[in-house]
């Protein structure tokens, strides 16, 4: 194994509906010095993909449902924010102080289903992109046509966990990357032969790249270069454990 | 921020019971050449502290109590090993097809109350440390007499996740590093307060020491240079989510 490093690519813009994230991130790692060598992931805060994709709601115009109403005096939240909760909501998992659990269309499960008020303007909501695997194939393209080299790109999003206090960055979009790193089946150094054992390794990329980004500062993207990665097709299905095993749905 | 780099630390030799952590991390970083510097974090995976620390158990000491067999009946698991995870329980959370989520003395909430069978001699399991935020404390007093500066220590282990397949690298014992970077009520670029918006760092720096690490090379411990912590008293209760805010226990 070699060392991974996990660079900030500062300088990205204020990204408005529209903009082109991979060029703008192309354009902020040329002014950083960067260039994507091959093996290089880049992985992008869901946020700026949303503003771009216009995947932004203003309060004001959201009618609150009857249900939206009854959710916001349990929560303690906006009735137009639980509306917009459960408008991207497929199934509600659990309600408490402050939060709905719900699986979204894509099929993540969590809190308020991704729509978020923070780092967008005042009264604006944004919502997690629609495909967000086709949102990492498009960026992943015009990173190719910036430095000729094809980089694994990864959208992360920030997900709340049951039982531990704190929240993780986790891929929500993969495009050129495995997303895990499966060796049920093979032989540990004991010659055990090891039983489920699949590393979330898009997840721990994405949770390494928030390590560079934070929340407050304007940095909305990481490269990660040197780590070995199963470069191939893939999709984030792969990581939604599916229904029939999954015992908190 | 900074760019973060995450170095494997090669060479830590098998651990037999008894052996000091510390003093064989330390020396197996020099022979990589590399040294501690202020503001490193060291993070180590549990199975060689449990070895060190003795927590491993022969399966054929153990005499299966009426309800682990039947815990084996449902989920197709050894009696034996049920009885053993049932030991480190103090509370069961969920029973499934191999698994028993559970939650463990120390509060953690995980597959079979991290009782493990990979990476150990055939017929031995080996417990979770019953300490590991001083484990911690000790493997960073050991490396503080080996190079004159305090690291961050990070003891890890691996978790399933709800509604995701795979699994991640978490801390379960931590020293001299804030294991949550607490943004609530600060302000984003717009000025909005951020709400609950903690990261969870160790967290992060765990899943990031895995990439480096792997499950069936041995490569038990990783440096993490370059990542601006908040170095302070800590103990990993600080991750726990407290009974009465927990949605999932």
């Amino acid at each position: 194994m070699n060392a991974v490093t996990v660079v900030p690519i500062q300088g990205v813009p204020e990204i408005r509906p529209g903009a082109d994230i991979g060029w703008e991130v192309a354009r902020a790692m040329r002014e950083c010095g960067l260039a994507l060598v091959g093996g290089d992931i880049v992985v992008i805060k869901s946020k700026i993909v949303s503003k771009a994709e216009r995947r932004l709601v203003f309060a004001k115009d959201i009618e609150p449902s009857a249900f939206a109403v009854s959710a916001a005096a349990l929560t303690g939240r906006e009735p137009r924010y639980m509306e917009l909760v459960l408008r991207e909501s497929v199934r509600i998992v659990r309600m408490g102080p402050g939060v709905i659990i719900s699986e979204t269309k894509h099929g993540f499960v969590l809190a308020n289903a991704g729509v978020d008020g923070s780092n967008t303007g005042a009264g604006v909501y944004a919502l997690l992109p629609e495909s967000p695997d086709a949102s990492a194939a498009n960026i992943r393209e015009r990173l190719f046509d910036a430095f000729g080299v094809y980089a694994g790109v990864i959208i992360s999003d920030t997900f709340g966990r049951p039982w531990r206090e704190g929240q993780c960055d986790l891929a929500i979009g993969i495009c050129g990357i495995a997303p895990l790193s499966d060796e049920t089946g093979t032989k540990d150094a004991y010659g055990n032969v090891l039983r489920y054992t699949k590393a979330a390794v898009a997840d721990e990329l994405a949770g390494a790249a928030e390590l560079v980004c934070g929340k407050t500062e304007n940095v909305p993207a990481a490269l990660i270069r040197g780590y070995e990665f199963e470069a191939r097709e893939s999709a984030i299905d792969e990581v939604i454990m599916p229904m029939e095993r999954d015992l908190f749905r």
